[in-house]
């Protein structure tokens, strides 16, 4: 098998024929879908640097599985070096797209469900781990895009799944058969959902004895009977239909949110990589989520990047780019951007080999890491919203910049510092409001905080890891107490 | 006179036919257009609030000009007492409103042309303040809504009015007449500008000697020939088209952001109140803004409260309203709302008289407020983001939640928590939205930044009030130092 | 009565004979003891101020209960201004000393039992109030320092003070006689214990029934037998002894903290101003707490004030003054002071009358400005640091200065900018040095975080004050929620 | 050669003979000097580390020099591996000695003039590169402490070296000799420079022609004639003195910091590794800085460990531990903590070989990291003294506790929850105190702000790291702009 192309990879969604609700209506053709088609594109490009010469010696790497060359974005990784590329090559697709790529969440689930599936094996003697790597084998050859299902509905959000008004609200086995089971449920805030062409899905926390029904893992390909798709409204995101590049801020590349229906969707044997095993689901998702808050020390610096391409951009072409003030706000961003990414690094370049042997993050960093993805890009906004200026929330619309009355108002006040388009410098202004406050946002901000889990997830895991008792004996020894 | 009904306010802004390009076609009759009505509504609101009997002791107060009670919107302040009375109620309009409510910026001129005005006569011999007198003692009889012009495009920012590659960037007077001026430029971000009756036009920065065009200021009506409105876009702005109040998050009031052109608009000398005195330019700016840093304190706390309780509000529906990391990140809310309501409250209670005999705020604390301000909102959208969790970014659209296939799909998934309607809980999530990064984030969060000036007007400011000598003297006391 | 001088207030204090443990030794005479002498002229500082020409009109002030001019130190509230001008003048001793002056606990306490004796007699039939009038008439007229003791110690902070392992962790009423009671017990963290004249005694918690033994309030002279005291360390406390004024940092003036017990002490019956009415003991640490909570924004910021100004002739003596990133340290350093001023100012202006006829802060904004004052002076200390560089923690001692060989060396190479002297430098560094990490850092962070009780304190009462049901009717109102 | 243990060491240190002034004067014998003691004893643990079996594998490392086993601590980094090995390892010095251990300065000394000796030699035909390689072997083979000196007094920070009032507040080459130099100048804050063998003295900033004289770098034994030691105080010090391990607060280990006299200093032509070529000044003072700042994300994170768990240790003697909100600040702290041993190892996992062959850390990073470290533990140290309680200002003595009299009520009322020891919770608050507020705050806070540069140094780099065009050039892909 090659790798697909960008092209190829569109074509392949072009052909599973997937439909969603969006905005009260049926999307007809995605890939046609002016709401839809930029984050298609931006799941392309990871196909594309994959083929491009200067980028493929980091996005290509060999299978174990298969020993063939397979894309980054479905590797099981095999070192920390592994590992730390993982977190460059999203550094370098969020430089590329300036938005959520959409491509690491299958990622992040595989390497969560691979050591898993093993350990699970080792202790219940389920055979859950041949199966994955069967089904994962393929995924590489065919060079898929799998997307990671795995919030629940939650409803009282104070109750566990059994004591819900409806149970359906944690996703759940509804019935078993005898060459599988039947699934009922949801999965929100599915990123990247309707450009995938499978989907693993998890569950959304630890499972107690007693809840087996909602301790499921398995996979599905999108386009299955029961799966019924419905389109998040981002902020802005009409902007997308006004076929104005420029009000739109980022012309090319968007992001999807998703809430994805399970209507009684029946799951064969082999494609179950968990059922039941309770004792089991909390690691799935501590491992998946660690895997998926290494990410965003790559992908949120990646686009930080750009956001701060865009502050220094703009103050230049408003003259004040040697102002102290200016640079020293821009250093500033790169100071928090280059924090979240040394967070990225570090949890890899400290991993481990798991007894599957895969390579995990370290826990601890990798929360931390995630941790300080839930503040720091708010303030590189901030920052980014002090040097654009007033314009961010005031500028007319590309509309009337073409209107022949008012279009030469626009560009005579609009007028840049020496050497600066006036026409650029709107494009600028609205690459910055699409990141601080329009349709990049969600990724860049809302997803910052919560994609991965919130702060309060991560707050948790690192009281946890952080073996306090360590700390205090660290006292014990210096005082001498007994 | 009796002061309006915010009725009676509509009807008068509709008399009055102003019209604006927006979206590349004109407005027609504004005070019927989806884009505009909020705006319209939220100054109503200011209106009704003094007719109402709850609210009137602190909306109606009786001018010092004429005798009469006028609306304190108009209100030339008469004590420390006023000042904070001035606070407190801007803190209600924004309780009422979740919005931008658009009559502060004359209030603001108004004091600050006031005093100006008296004591640029006393220098220079002019007439400025009585005839601003006259000016001001009508629209207080008319109960007039006055919007206030300060910031030019200012083009290259490193350069002065008369350096820049086009002289009308910065807005200047290019003729004059026996009885008056022309002047010719624009002024952006104009908040509220299509629901003035009237506008007074100020110089944008302190002007040196040589720039005397560009030291004016005037008064015109809104509707006066050669002055042409260009509408700002919001993010997200187009949702007030699409006849779903859920959406917007806010379904009655909002903002409005216009760039004003003046294109060879004549100014009859009663109107103008400075002309060529450019010593007493950068008074005017500084005064103006300080009482506008102030305005601050009140109307972002107002809309903060509202934010607070819409996260309050979802934490309950959440089911989550106990949980200890939630309690502790409302009261971080609160904290640092009331710390910007304090600092607008003791920048009032440290005012003093002016010469002219109207009161002005501390100069030093109403720096500190906005800066403040420039800050803290910021850090309370962060926190209502967190709590409100990741729905903010994914949530589908009123029109799926309407439609017979979807629409008990997203019924059934996004249930509350015991005792909380869904869509009740979808409306809350909207009104999130739109405050942390929808249309209410261009005010909440933008106009927090760059209304009254960026941080940097902030803190060159404080820098020059702060008497950093008589801190070094104390150092010289304690120490004994010659 | 005449107010006392400076002088008159030492000779005082030295007649009272009162004696404490200090390093393990008894201190002797109290006013020649060089570790506790600071102290006492810290407080006589504010005894000068009254009798100053400059000073007097804000430190001396007509009484309500005598008619006589009292000091402001001893003065019950009679409105709005009154509150003010504590805060300003509680900055201006901060100005002065750069120390804590110790005598605004009594004030604080003073005005909270006048309140709570009115409203307890009122319920309960007591005669508190008229007791504690004729108590604290005296007070004024003899123009003495009170301290007031609240901080039990403690002991199992999980527990109430009637489960302690020891009943006396928290103080207590041990025996009731026909004339008055006894009580048992310890007070913590008495700042200025020793340089007052008397004491009142107030609970530390809100008690309940079952708990009367603890729900006590009391005044006696600091000279009564059965009180002990403990001198507490403070950081390089001992450099007083040294006799150089330079590596003090702080050469005259300092503060003092005492652990208090009370062994057995007696307390005749008109000394008593609450027992066992524990309905009250919570209200009465309420109120005291949020006194001491708007005392905070004064001294913090009249200290920080000196830190700031030290920080700027540092600077110029270094030769950066004019460094744009020292000018932008020094004016966030100045912004966080005055917000904390700010919020000071703030719960006074917004205050209002008690049913006893006293002037109560706002309570809410009262424990905003504290919650501030548990932050800023750490960060204005950290920039403090910043601006000052490596010698504050690296310089020789005074006695290496003063040394033939040594001496020329430190003058040679410590030397100044030019205009800047090296001893005067050295002194700078050293009072930099003595604000944020030596004795007087104990004031100014170590009490910042815990004097008037600790963050979480503040952020209970912050929770309790917000009124957060009608935050989320604002919510119900825009949303037109049922 | 065999590596010498801690008291092998610290016989070489006595052997030495070297004398300092302190508190005006002469130390005598530093080994058995109190005030210096303990940093002896914490250099000495860095040798005991690499005898101790758990230890050793992480301490010894086979030199590239010799092929011997060396300490790491004089190692040259040859793999990313012994780059976070050295981040690592001085973790855990942090961990044992709650201090600054004054070992790694040289080391990183000796990184940087290795590689830049080498490009200077390739670019200037000097020989520099051999005498640093023989002269280094023989440090590894002899196991020898060696000091770094950088910093210059500076004088007037805004004038070059050779515009000062006295050009030897910049240390410069007085006389050149057949066989040498002769130097003069002063280096500043020279941590544990008595605690060294030998001296390694750099440049302070980056030379320009015409101060060829200043542009010097060169070894010399700590005993060499006319180098002068003036120790400095630290906040606290005298308390070594007392003979009370608890009020000391960290009873073992401590830090020192020495102003450093070289009075016209021979050093004979083998051991200068720099003198004159002003182009490789600035390279050499970066590289060095560099390997510091990465330094500072492992010992500064390992002294945090014992401070967190001092902080989490208190908590439970205080009854506290289970409280959310004390929980919730331990969470806080270590998050912190982590980020900037994140950022440490970073830096080092992302390093690159230099042309001389060892390793150097990713700059940029490096700076990231320093950066962190002027905050982190600022804010650390503050949760810390919100944790610890009022008791860390205020409590007695450790002499009070022993005397008969006041003992007792010293234990009475400082009682520990139940399980914890009364004279245990006070050495614990000691030791807080010692970090927060005392001795050892110098290193934890102070230098961590000052040592290796200040935090503008760092700014400076960070943006001449970050490549900003490349980031505006990613703006320029996506908007298509040209």
């Amino acid at each position: 098998m090659t790798l697909k192309s960008g092209d190829e990879y569109i074509e392949s969604i072009k052909s599973l024929g997937l439909e969603a609700s969006i905005m009260g209506e049926k999307t007809g053709n995605l890939t046609n879908n002016p709401l839809v088609q930029p984050s298609i594109k931006a799941v392309a490009a990871t196909y594309d640097c994959a083929q491009n010469e200067k980028t493929k010696p980091l996005f290509k790497v060999i299978s174990a599985l298969s020993g063939e060359e397979v894309n980054r974005f479905t590797h099981l990784h095999q070192s920390t070096d592994d590992l730390i590329n993982k977190v460059i090559m999203q550094r370098y697709c969020g430089n590329v797209t300036a938005c959520c790529f959409q491509r690491c969440v299958g990622l992040d689930a595989a390497n969560a469900v691979f050591s898993v599936t093993y350990e699970c094996d080792h202790e219940h003697g389920t055979t859950y781990h041949q199966r994955f790597k069967d089904y994962w084998t393929n995924i590489q050859l065919e060079d898929l895009v799998v997307d990671g299902a795995m919030t629940d509905p939650k409803g009282d959000r104070g109750k566990r799944p059994k004591d819900q008004a409806d149970p359906d609200l944690f996703l759940r086995v509804v019935k078993r058969k005898s060459d599988g089971i039947v699934v009922r449920g949801a999965k929100f805030h599915q990123t990247g959902m309707l450009n995938s062409h499978e989907i693993i899905v998890m569950p959304t926390l630890n499972m107690r004895p007693g809840e087996e029904d909602w301790a499921v893992c398995f996979a599905v390909p999108a386009k299955t009977p029961g799966i019924k798709f419905i389109y998040g409204r981002q902020v802005s995101d009409t902007r997308k239909l006004e076929g104005q590049g420029m009000d739109v801020g980022n012309p090319i590349f968007g992001g999807q949110e998703v809430m994805t229906v399970f209507e009684d969707v029946f799951v064969p044997d082999e494609r179950i990589f968990l059922e039941g095993e309770v004792d089991f689901s909390g690691l799935l998702v501590e491992r998946f989520a660690a895997y998926h808050r290494q990410s965003y020390g790559g992908c949120k610096a990646g686009v930080g990047d750009v956001l701060i391409g865009a502050a220094a951009l703009i103050a230049k072409m408003n003259g004040v780019e040697k102002a102290s003030h200016i640079r020293d706000k821009i250093v500033e961003m790169i100071h928090l951007n280059e924090t979240m990414f040394a967070c990225g690094v570090a949890c890899s370049a400290r991993g481990h080999q798991t007894a599957a042997g895969n390579y995990e993050i370290d826990m601890l960093l990798a929360n931390v890491c995630k941790l300080n993805v839930t503040r720091f890009p708010y303030e590189i906004a901030r920052l980014a919203t002090d040097i654009a200026g007033g314009l961010l929330g005031t500028m007319p619309s590309a509309r009337d910049l073409e209107d022949p009355v008012t279009g030469p108002y626009i560009k005579k006040y609009l007028a840049a510092a020496k050497g600066g388009d006036v026409v650029d410098r709107m494009k600028v202004l609205r690459l910055i409001e699409n990141l601080v406050a329009g349709a990049g946002s969600v990724a860049y901000l809302i997803e910052s905080m919560h994609g991965a889990g919130p702060p309060m997830a991560q707050r948790i895991m690192i009281g946890r890891q952080a073996d306090l008792e360590s700390k205090i004996n660290l006292v014990r020894n210096i005082l001498d107490l007994q």
